[in-house]
């Protein structure tokens, strides 16, 4: 931590940080300007805060020179993280689709999803159980009995299954029923809770960023997962709240570059959430994979226009096919290879 | 609702439209424009959602008329809530300060924080003993411990007490302490399982605004309270995201006389996290109060350097003290009076 | 328009608005609702203003339906415009490369500059001869004889170049020397002064984006060029800003798709200024052309470390051409062609 | 400047970043950390730029420590600058209002509106000939027969007058017509060309804070109209853009007393603009002085409704009145007087 010292200060003020700095069991390094006197503090800086010294007299400001993430830093780690699911490999050199509706309705819907989603060769189904919903008078989520229909519906296809919990109450149930992996939502990323207690448990977690969620941040709810034991993170960037009302959000590609260099953890896509709206969802889906995105999160319902929740973003069946040819296409020019399920395209 | 049809769209496509309207038991009104053909939704549009209808073939757009939130809004209930917490009212005539520090530490720091309150004027206290922090590696509050040093010393000057709740399994727990006003964190807005528990308590919320969240959905997280049939909602402005980095964040007062128009509900406001450094706090504080704020949530602590959390931010008790009488002086020009326990300022 | 009234409205007021709108030469249409009456108006809405209604007793608020550009809308010119820069089209099947440094230096650094691009394949050269800094400290650019320095440089390998104007006095210097392409940069996007007089000209213009300037504000700036005459107009996303700190701007690969659905004109993007470092363009430059841009405008020195401004951002001869082979590969996965000039990859 | 090296750096890449420091005539601390070595430029690190150094070897990252304004800065010239426009000063004890119609209509308008402004009695008039419009087919201000419109209203009441200059041609016209303060517009604040032009004459600047301008982006705006050589410059914040929908700014309080802080600039503010609304101007005005602002910037219209532009955010002189008795209620409490125009209140 470099602590800045304001052109008025003295010998006392300076003395008086270095104090604080060594009570906290760190060396001490100063280094007088022209304009500014600077004191660096060595050793392990995050144990200091940039507010403990800010309140001195005659300090301009403390500034952190290391990252405040660990765990998660590729710096400590230099080797990509790749996680198994059920025999499905998310970070590693194919780039994995999961698929499926954005919420579970009935077992006939489940069913057709999850053909449409196997069809298509991804190897993980998504569907939304409980819904985070910005109203409380709209549809909340089939609750438990969707969580079985999912876990049904994949299994006939041997897809593992990936949902969203956002009640800390629900965790053991979502062990119960088998759950391959948890999402953590957008609207939890600092649901601080949930996240020490998804940390706790031994299931792949799909971290979605906040809505407004620097990566700094973002990495830290990452961390708070780590710090609890849990490792298996992916990281899933779903578009980004910016001053432009044309679209939902603003999908952040360069978070992916960013990230990939930062943390050694897998990073997703979910371009269905950042556009909002399924004509965009091709573009977004190429962009992300084209950027070094390890896989996507994209909804598809067997009939978008009467989907309970988010009509407009679903992509049908035979746009999610069309899509996943042009994915297996384009990998390959960024060095990638799309995974497709083998029973898929038999003759692709 | 109002369908905004694309400009080939022909009589087939706006028949589907008005039948699909219909289907939800609302009347129709088509009107047939230069360029664009709109159809109207005659009803509570409150059951439609614009994805239902951009999906179909020929839509351009639909655009909800009325508001989504009902309950809270003032057009359904034009007398502003009062709030009556042990005896003080917020809401009413008078701007309340809630004051006390970050967090809850000691017995010897939380008796010479409720002294600085109370010799301040102020007739309720805050103070946090569950802490949501960035970093796994921070101080995470005290907890229940910290709730009964809270309650014993506000006890010593009568002032009912606000602290947050961040984890659904300690509402009992915070019910059993007597906690008299649960405070929803601003990470919190729209944690919905938090906001359907405390919608089933009888105990005032208050519930900050998230840090990117639009007026529409943070009233939208106060319908979630007052659906559970917890009326007693406090709306707490703390500062909004944006692109500017020499502050935390941006008080926005511009919410202040849109929200006392759009809703029934106080609005308070918290200056100490909108800046971040408490040489802004009275700047803010005055400018909350100016542009019509019920009330104002503050830090204070005993030795501000020695605090264990936001250190920067915190007024001493002896610019707490100036800042309760420059408000006391400015809110009559604004039409209002600062509220002040009796025994402060015996010859004010 | 549609002016929504308030539930306390009359037919006094309502006849007020109604008049109004007769005035401005539209037809009327109301639509009385259960909760509000809607008053539509039929005809060119373009003439109207939300405001003109908005303070008339009894409006709760009036919207657009029509979006308020008309010449540079696919509405009403559904071909996509193609651009004839000196033989290289711009907008059409193939995506153009515009490469070159963030400013004219020297001669030598011009050649070099100009060898790379055409080594590289690119078809355009770009050269900032004025810039645009934040400081009044900081190099300035070289000015007219800047210009004279890109052409002579260009001129070697029959390179038509792009540069930005600045200053409204300096166009008619702009003309003489021959500038193939002028730049609005984004700081001008809105310099309506400078957009009026590119409009008056028959030489094509690249509109950057502004930094924080909505997709429509874009295109009514684009407007205000097409407005003057000239429909030579390419639009640059060039990186909004955000709440983000950990890269300089964020990538809106979003407004791709969307722009090219509401515009005819080519959108191009530039992934030097939007990531602000050399590293991250290889992955924006992918996801900018997968998401469907129609060109590119890449920063390349020919020795990044040595250059007067931006020059962590620039790209090295050699990245350079691995760029191009990169997207060369990637290009028909999207179903478009690189375009590269015909001396560069005589083997490719 | 701080270098922070990355961790595998060795000697080799720590001398070279050294030499270069010393190329640029500074001088040169090296800190051994545990995690990181630093490497501080001693000296007037304003001739250094992150770039050159993040582009070497071995370096992480550069960080400015010292602020890059320095004409404006309140570091180098503590005093605060008051500025005398016709006998009214700006900057000193008293808030001054500066008021009047978004653009210059008629004669008739015009003087009711001087009439207006005058019996308010603010001692500045505002009115706008050259008007910054989004469409291009809006109207676009009366231009120069505006200014003399202007000038004639506000001589009648010996008001100095405040107007915008867009284009750097007209600069000369504005000098001839007696404009007392040249406002540069929000849309303009990094016109650098315009800038230039206006640091070269002896005539107070307004200088709008750019849309979604940071301080620091803002200040060195000022520095460049400083380092011309006027130092009169008054800076005006005027709401930012946001993620926010429901008004059109957000009126940046915090921003008061950070300027306040860091330049010796008066600082003033624009309800008008922040909000969009006439019925949030005077909440937003009381904000404003009470977090500190030196004077306001508000719309009068004699007639709002009629008004031929932002008809919606102009106040009546009725409301500018009542808001003039408010302002001079609320200043004191913050140790302000409002100035009044000496025979508007002869018996105030």
């Amino acid at each position: 931590m470099i602590i800045v010292m304001d052109p008025t200060a003295g010998e006392r003020e300076i003395g008086a940080v270095e104090a604080k700095i060594r009570t906290h069991g760190l060396g001490v390094h100063v280094s007088r300007g022209t304009e500014r006197t600077l004191i660096g503090a060595i050793g392990d800086e995050r144990a200091l805060e940039p507010e403990m010294f800010e309140t001195m007299p005659g300090v301009e400001r403390a500034l952190h020179i290391l990252k405040p993430y660990k765990l998660v830093a590729r710096e400590w780690h230099r080797a990509s993280t790749t996680i198994d699911v059920g025999g499905v490999v998310v970070g590693g050199a194919e780039v994995q689709m999961i698929a499926g509706p954005c919420s579970v309705e009935t077992p006939a819907q489940m069913n057709a999803a999850a053909d449409a989603v196997a069809a298509g060769g991804a190897r993980l189904m998504r569907g939304g159980a409980f819904k985070p919903r910005t109203s409380p008078y709209a549809f909340q989520g089939k609750g438990v009995d969707g969580l079985r229909l999912l876990k049904d519906a994949a299994a006939r296809h041997g897809l593992p299954v990936v949902t969203e919990l956002m009640d800390v109450r629900m965790l053991d149930t979502f062990l119960d029923q088998g759950v391959d992996v948890i999402q953590v939502g957008t609207r939890n990323m600092q649901n601080f809770d949930l996240l020490k207690e998804v940390g706790r448990v031994d299931v792949p977690v799909i971290l979605k960023r906040g809505m407004s969620a620097t990566v700094s941040e973002w990495l830290m709810a990452a961390e708070y997962v780590a710090a609890g034991g849990n490792h298996k993170i992916v990281l899933c960037e779903r578009g980004i709240r910016t001053f432009e009302t044309a679209y939902r959000n603003v999908l952040d590609v360069t978070a992916i570059p960013v990230l990939k260099r930062e943390t050694h953890l897998p990073v997703i896509v979910d371009p269905s959430h950042a556009g909002g709206k399924a004509w965009m969802v091709p573009s977004l889906a190429c962009a992300a994979v084209a950027a070094g995105a390890d896989g996507l999160l994209v909804e598809v319902h067997p009939d978008p226009r009467q989907a309970w929740c988010d009509a407009d973003q679903a992509l049908t069946p035979a746009d999610f096919a069309t899509l996943m040819h042009r994915l297996a296409a384009l990998a390959p020019a960024v060095g990638r290879r799309m995974a497709i399920r083998a029973e898929a395209w038999a003759f692709a």
